[in-house]
């Protein structure tokens, strides 16, 4: 199975695709789609829309894991990752109907295996896991790999979060 | 010119097209896009998009002009209407630059003379303006019309809010 992990954003929004077995796992590719504060926040959102979809074209995945957004109390803020989120969200469901969600905690659960584990963890385990010679950058990008697979780990049904 | 009105929202995205010289206004059409609580989160922000896609090849309007977004403290709600106004921007930006935008106050003031006039006498207002028998139903949909009557009165450049 092919999983595609987003790390949404609006200057960056974190991707990565990985191929996985359930436990093997190969990382196809990952990166960054990146918005620039100089263009209009419309610009910002159409371009991660088309952004989005050129991943799904390019590297047709089966499913599509989100990692769940974390909410500052700056509103302004709140209000532009959550437009760049629903765009991204919008279209992948043009795509496929399999997409999914997890919080950070699952993700450092999953992926280090204690919830309460810190970033460098994370991103050690993900080098080790998909024998890779450095740490997948930005961060973003290397959140999205966790995300994916956690998502190609969380096997069938219960320990899956399909989005509501 | 031809003004796209929108006030965005998640289960109800009121819309309506004004064909107006900046005197004389004719209402063209209006409506509201419908999303149901049945279907996922990304569903209805798939749906919203290409319904806001299916407006502009309809009506072709030469700009757009939203509604500012009231953003209720409930945060959930909040994520989903910002997604729902992402998906909006997002699907105008596709096909024109020209998209502004409008808080309830500056509708009110452009539509009735007073920025603190009620719903009411915006909607009657709104049905004396265009000449129509009945006010236009939802609400969302009156709200977009008098948003879309907001920007053709506007004029250039000074009173016009452009979506940075």
């Amino acid at each position: 199975m092919r999983v595609l992990g987003i790390d949404p954003g609006l200057a960056t929004m974190g991707w990565g695709v990985v191929e996985s077995d359930g436990f093997k796992d190969k990382l196809v590719q990952y990166g960054a789609l990146i918005t620039y504060p100089r263009d209009t926040f419309p610009t910002r959102l159409y371009s991660l829309f088309t952004g989005v979809q050129g991943l799904l074209t390019t590297f047709k995945p089966d499913e599509i894991a989100f990692e769940e957004l974390f909410f500052s109390k700056n509103i302004t803020t709140g209000i532009q990752v959550a437009g760049a989120r629903g765009v991204a969200l919008a279209a992948c469901q043009g795509y496929t109907q399999a997409l999914f969600e997890y919080t950070p905690m699952q993700i450092k659960q999953a992926v280090v295996g204690y919830g309460g584990a810190d970033k460098h963890q994370v991103q050690s385990m993900v080098r080790v896991l998909l024998g890779l010679r450095e740490v997948p950058r930005p961060d973003d990008a290397a959140d999205a790999v966790a995300c994916a697979l956690t998502h190609a780990h969380a096997g069938a049904g219960r320990m899956q979060f399909k989005i509501k």
